[in-house]
């Protein structure tokens, strides 16, 4: 099958990988109809990070092809999304809703493992990994929508959950990427009274609006502090998103939250000098982590088949598995929010 | 009046301060009946932490002396319970229930301000600080409880109420403190299901059992994570409980934490490595801090004037003010959990 392959820094490009079968009787085979890519994968891809030579793309939604003797809830046919991780759905960490945290679980796309922005995708634990989606002859930005739900919407999610929005809540949010913006609009659907966006560049702040956003920061680091505090009377926020992960987002994260609130943390710690005691002092606390997707997406799902939601408008570019490098490249340069990719079609 | 001074490292002893008086209209002075000595103030009896030379100790209960002309809810002769940070009650963070962060707000026992092993003490914004207690006659059983929800069972609460303790949960206390102890006595009042208290002497055992523990695991560092990880078949306790604050105690509670469970963190932090993204990986948060404790003290006294709990049980040495080097001396040598001041009789 094509897929995309990681060769070495800057190196992305369309690939052969052989076409996967059912390994383990749980197994499913997934035809992908949709892949993207994930602010994440910019990490390899401009060498800061390590990653295997090999499958990438750790998003995707798709039908299932094949299905192994032991998958009794889905069907070949079953148009599905799946989380960026796979999981057991019986351990532990399963149970407790942490499905990213599964003992037997993984992320898709490291290089052995299928990745997302390929033709087809080898899915363990079928039943317990994939969320059939209802209905048929969906649109595009439906689809979009999906897709956005197989990881940066479940992660925007995730640390507005992790911070506990509630009801009325003053929120800011810092990162005005995919996720900061996925972390917009879960903070509006979580009720959130007043939404501050950190965010510099107009395409973004625009998403941020059409999201919940009530108000915009331009100013970075201890500006940015400063601004926040001006417009909450200098209290800070209840609940800050962190959707960065370097030292700058999280000081500036922990600088803008009241006592006693919470920060909700998806940004992938690059940070080298915070420590949490810097928190301890002001009574605020942080949780979040790599995001549980599988727990969230049926319930996104209602609200994006309801009309409610519309998290695929994060995806501002799109093109084909052929260009697969030109996905990349455009969020490399920041020409787009997010690169949908068009692997094949519905039906 | 008679208060016990701080001179420096190990020379501590009665000494002499000026007489309180009301110095703003929202002042009272209360004259003590019990004090004690926290197992912070052995920082800087130690030389670990620097002091000001002058008066010390930040818990005390006691009778109403004076009242400026702006106190309309106390009135002379009203016992009551100090918490151990003074707060105005009007500000965002007093408002949000956090007032150990009041802008206008402060500690005892600083130096300059009154501190509770004294004979009395000038209390700012007296109404929003004091907890009347209702009733007389109080035994020393409930002296001692009405003591400790000075200080010290309100930070084992806080280390409960910032992890989330609810009905059923395993919790695991690191520290066998009299703040680990509270947090005991804590997590048992919110409804744990199992309690691991991490403890290696004897005395404080026994406390820990009469308080709620079910388990006692009397190993350190690793060996304690596997222990702990051993009693809860690999997954970790959903709650654990920081009463220590150093780099071995921190460790132990993330260690033992399970995937998307809660640290309440509120030993105050010597630790120097421990940072928050070793927390990341599994989904664990943590929240803590300085107790509020202005916001716990009257549903605890509630429970401690019901005769559902008796915190002061962690008080296992008196002694008067005359002798408060000896106070500190035991707890110093660790022949005392916590050590009660009888100051003054309570009529």
């Amino acid at each position: 099958m094509k897929a995309a392959i990681f060769r070495a820094e800057r190196q992305i490009g369309l690939g052969e990988r052989p076409d996967p079968t059912i390994d383990a009787p749980t197994d499913a085979v997934v035809r992908v109809v949709r892949g993207c890519v994930c602010g994440s994968d910019l990490w390899y891809y401009r060498g800061v990070n390590q990653h295997k030579v090999g499958s990438i793309g750790h998003e995707f939604i798709g039908v299932v092809d094949q299905v192994g003797d032991a998958v009794t809830d889905l069907h070949v046919g079953d148009f599905v999304i799946a989380p960026f991780t796979f999981n057991d759905g019986t351990c532990p960490a399963c149970l407790h809703g942490f499905q990213s945290s599964c003992v037997h679980g993984g992320a898709f796309g490291n290089g052995d493992i299928d990745g997302g922005q390929g033709e087809y995708v080898r899915t363990p634990f079928a039943d317990a990994t994939l969320v059939k989606v209802p209905g048929s002859d969906f649109t595009d930005e439906q689809l979009a929508s999906f897709t956005a739900l197989s990881d940066v919407m479940c992660t925007g999610y995730h640390a507005a959950v992790s911070a506990g929005v509630t009801e009325g809540d003053t929120v800011a949010v810092v990162g005005d990427g995919a996720v900061g913006l996925s972390g917009v609009l879960a903070a509006k659907l979580l009720g959130a009274g007043r939404i501050i966006a950190l965010s510099r560049h107009a395409d973004r702040q625009a998403v941020a609006k059409e999201f919940g956003a009530t108000d915009i920061v331009e100013e970075r680091g201890d500006d940015a502090i400063a601004a926040v505090l001006r417009l909450t009377d200098g209290v800070g926020v209840d609940a800050a998103l962190e959707c960065v992960g370097t030292d700058q987002s999280i000081e500036t994260a922990a600088g803008i939250t009241r006592a006693g609130g919470m920060i909700g943390a998806v940004g992938v710690p690059l940070y080298e000098k915070f420590e949490y005691k810097t928190l301890f002092w002001k009574n605020i606390g942080i949780k979040g982590g790599v995001a549980p997707a599988r727990q969230y997406i049926p319930e996104l799902l209602e609200h994006v088949l309801a009309g409610e939601i519309n998290p695929g408008r994060v995806f501002d570019f799109t093109t084909d598995l052929d260009h697969v490098a030109e996905a990349y490249a455009a969020m490399d340069e920041r020409r787009a929010i997010k690169s949908l990719l068009k692997v094949s079609d519905p039906s």
